[in-house]
């Protein structure tokens, strides 16, 4: 796909329209105080927004058309952070914050006024230090030679977290969440499947399904055709992030973009998947399926193949969290929310309606853990004769410290104290659990 | 293995030995009426056999044995379609029918007659028109440059529905599947897997495992040993078709070549897998496993690392058909043909052995949707103190309306009426029923 | 990445140190006589060892630092074989047996001795016949134009099985049992997650993650930022091993590097996974997941998504080998090492805690084939109104002819002899049983 990769290249023109900017004549920058004083003054000028969200990405277009957008790749992603920059980024673009996001094209004179902007940084800017500062220099470094390139790449601003309405606000939004900087769940990704295209993705490329089928003929009569990567609207996680040292993926396809993969997640193959949206808040074993909108704790083991259901499977409308140190079971299936400490065993579904069967003594165990619910109250029933409580697992959405079992006699489901040890939340509690 | 590919192909010989064909001296062909007449003649002649299926193949071969053939590439599947290219196929060839498969070789000659009888269509033969056209245009340009790679290429026909005997007819029945023009079940694949050669798969390139062996220590010494993607008998599904613009594959890996994805079906990572001669008959979610034989209706979901087996797992005979509107739960397991509207709950397991309990009111409800069936009748016994009839869960093969759960208090496999709406076939019943 | 790779290789720098060697001058050899008896000069020699692996590899050294091994590829793995080979590479190495493993540098010098030592073999050394004179050949093609390449090889000894301490070490025994040569278990990997560096792998090449870190902006707005394959410390079994011809897997996802697939073996997608240290004994279907340390015997299918815990999960810690001819049904859960011919059916979990039910009819036939236990010594209790032994399965671990359910009824677990053919393993009972 090499050939058709450059031709889609050549084909592309730059047509994106420009958004009418005001001209202005910049102080020179000499020194770091020059910079913050030069920001400040952006930062207090009429019309002014802070950014939640901003970067310069290079965008890849379809064959046809190049103001569609297919994909694109943000080097740096500033997310509620590196205000600076976004002052900077702004000043040289010329243009007044309008709307909740706004995709502006790049030309060599934004490049050369940001870049001119940022003289007290140029040497400093290396490694993890002023990664903005860095881009400029690589823009300035590939267009220098080819000024024509510059239709490639825009300069993306989100001001608000409404609905996102372009293809670059909408992969800013994933990013922000698969580079940890923001958490699932808390993004409005409202209609994004609407607005992202359905495509081929071959080695680092998308192709357009139309295009596909323009050189079918020609590409197997070549004995050419592609081994198509996957079909889909999202891209993968790992195309996007670089993961953190301590953080394990073995297979590409289980881990779309927009997770969140805290350091120290391991990944495995086999029956694993997380989708957008979704992810882990701490180091984690994830064997098993964390659906979107679900997320675990630290020291959280989704063994293999377990379920966590996600808002749209299965008819459930409550994001599942799982909280700390829990283990769910080899081919376990959760609906409900778990604390921390929780066990599911393996091979049983624990879904909102399933009725659950707790012993008196376990019950009193459970409490303690659970300060502040008022678990018996929960129960729809007490059996006196069996001493078990009766509730649909559904109330116990949160509790620490449950243990799910079926018995293997009888076939009920039971839950009790589970032996992991519970850190209560200091914030939610008055006092700490004692150790 | 760029270079090794590349090395394949010029240690190709062309030594497809040539089907003594008779001398013809075609009409001039200048319009459509011509065309249809051309195509009536060739029709009309002695030995003429409308085939089911035709198309002309790129072929890759062995590395050592030009005359094996690894694998091939259809530009276009024909089925029991376009007989008006198949005649100009014919008479182009100068080849009788006869058997149920023929593979031909091609040659200059071939193409140029072939592309003379198409002359009426030349212009109108873009896009979505006249792809036979099209592939013989294109061919035409490839080998005109260079008429040694006519060996590259293969003209196939299969008259009959019998056992394939070659890689290329293999292929195109598979075809015919993936592209949607045959239904799982109904072709003849006896066989095949002692036909199809085990290879290691590169890229969109096959290698004879034999020939890895030949060249690892120079490969491994040289640091260039290739990550091989798989090795087996068949091509995935997306390295041969492309899918329609409703249908997302996220994960190529999931999907073998012969299977049938109907448009609006998405396959998501993590446990799914669709086999050859299974698949979907209309718009549906897959996160489970479709074995080889098993198919599911339009607006079924099956639910992460779902079960449906196959005729060759688990001892089981009875190809399974899900119907429409189904959802098999996550992690469920499905040995037994269910009709519309049915439900598998998360973690179970339903096998044709399985005994189920069925309350009398839920009986009553279940029988309302499946008029045909006596399904009191069916029952091995009925307690009246509990008020359940007993079922073996194959003998309910095919009802509509069935949810299947295990009651979490006591252990018991149970079936009541779902709460999803059946449409009743009117085919199959006097009067449709009720909304 | 290839501008990377190459990039990569033009900044490796030779500085592995040598190892003072003696100047020996050795005698010509020209006949498989005179090989034999320097083979046994070099045996007898003070110092001399046997190793129980060795062989020369390729290495790829980090970006910066050069001395840093990130991967290895044997061209030819010995173990406890091929010593005379292995006397040949000591004796051109100049080096004494030292330690429990042995990593030496490799020179012009080294590759033309132990070339002129082969001599007799120069000519038979093709295709299965004398690798390591193959390895040498093909070392000093390469070399012979430039030596510099030397730099990119190593010879590598294992004279004792201790913790390995270097890369090659450790990839020299996933190898050994990968390749077949060494079984599951039996070797000392301890240590190894902590020698071995968590990479990114694109293509058949390893990157760093701190190497990526530092190209990500000028990759991304270039628009090649790669599709990274997989974050790991292990490669995949098929980026080293060219499997038998009737071993198919159909994804290289699923098997790590260090995992035994015995010749007949097949691996579907959907959940299978095989960890390393793990695998296959005899030709088997494996459509589940193979957690490191856990075994199967030949005949054995592992259902689609079941799990056979290892000793990392669940808290574990008895290996977990499973018989031949057994079924793990699809979701099943296997925590219990099973004998041969056992069965559990679709769904459910067995685990060493998991109380089983198993009636008295049952419990005689099992002991039937399980003549070396008292199965009933090994019961809990037995309830004589119902019939049933009560059992926890941990007490079953590796019994032949288990057959395990659960009664759809009354949810209680129960086992019985399963219908397979048990053949009694001759050496460990005093008669076989009959047929």
């Amino acid at each position: 796909m090499a050939k058709k990769s450059s031709k889609a290249k050549s084909t592309k023109k730059s047509s994106v329209k420009k958004i009418a900017a005001k001209k202005t004549s910049f102080p020179k920058i000499k020194s770091e105080g020059d910079f913050k004083k030069f920001v400040e003054s952006v930062q207090s000028a009429q019309g002014y927004r802070k950014p939640i969200g901003f970067g310069i990405c290079h965008v890849t277009s379809g064959a046809k058309d190049p103001q569609k957008i297919l994909t694109c790749q943000f080097p740096v992603v500033n997310w509620n952070e590196n205000f600076g920059s976004a002052a900077i980024f702004l000043a040289a673009s010329g243009v007044t914050p309008q709307g909740a996001e706004m995709v502006l094209p790049i030309d060599k004179s934004f490049i050369e006024k940001a870049y001119a902007l940022f003289a007290p940084y140029h040497k400093a800017a290396i490694g993890d230090q002023h990664r903005n500062v860095q881009a400029i220099q690589t823009l300035r470094s590939i267009c220098g030679k080819n000024p024509k390139l510059c239709q490639d790449y825009r300069l993306v601003f989100l001001f608000e977290d409404t609905e996102p309405q372009s293809v670059p606000a909408i992969y800013l939004k994933l990013l922000a969440m698969s580079h940890g900087k923001a958490k699932p769940r808390t993004l409005n990704l409202t209609g994004i499947f609407g607005k992202l295209e359905n495509l081929a993705w071959i080695g680092e490329q998308p192709v357009e399904l139309s295009e596909l089928r323009d050189m079918e003929i020609e590409l197997k009569l070549l004995g050419q055709f592609p081994a198509i990567d996957y079909v889909d609207k999202f891209p993968r996680y790992l195309m996007h992030v670089v993961p953190s040292d301590n953080t394990r993926i073995l297979d590409c396809t289980r881990v779309r973009l927009g997770a969140h993969l805290a350091g120290g997640t391991t990944i495995m193959p086999g029956a694993s998947y997380i989708n957008f949206n979704a992810g882990t808040l701490g180091p984690s074993m994830v064997e098993g399926r964390i659906s979107s909108s679900a997320t675990i704790g630290a020291g959280t083991d989704v063994g293999g193949g377990a379920s966590i259901m996600g808002v749209l499977s299965g008819g459930n409308s409550t994001p599942i969290a799982i909280g700390e140190k829990c283990l769910l079971g080899a081919n376990s299936v959760t609906g409900v929310p778990l604390g921390d400490g929780c066990i599911i065993d393996a091979g049983i579904a624990i879904l909102a309606g399933t009725k659950i069967a707790i012993a008196s003594a376990e019950m009193q165990k459970l409490s303690d853990v659970n300060p502040s619910k008022n678990l018996k109250a929960l129960a729809e029933s007490y059996d006196a004769q069996s001493g078990f409580y009766i509730l649909k697992a559904g109330t116990l959405a949160g509790c620490n410290g449950l243990h799910f079992r079926q018995d293997s006699q009888n076939g009920r489901m039971i839950a009790q104290r589970s032996k992991k040890e519970i850190e209560l939340n200091k914030d939610l509690h008055g006092k700490p659990a004692a150790a």
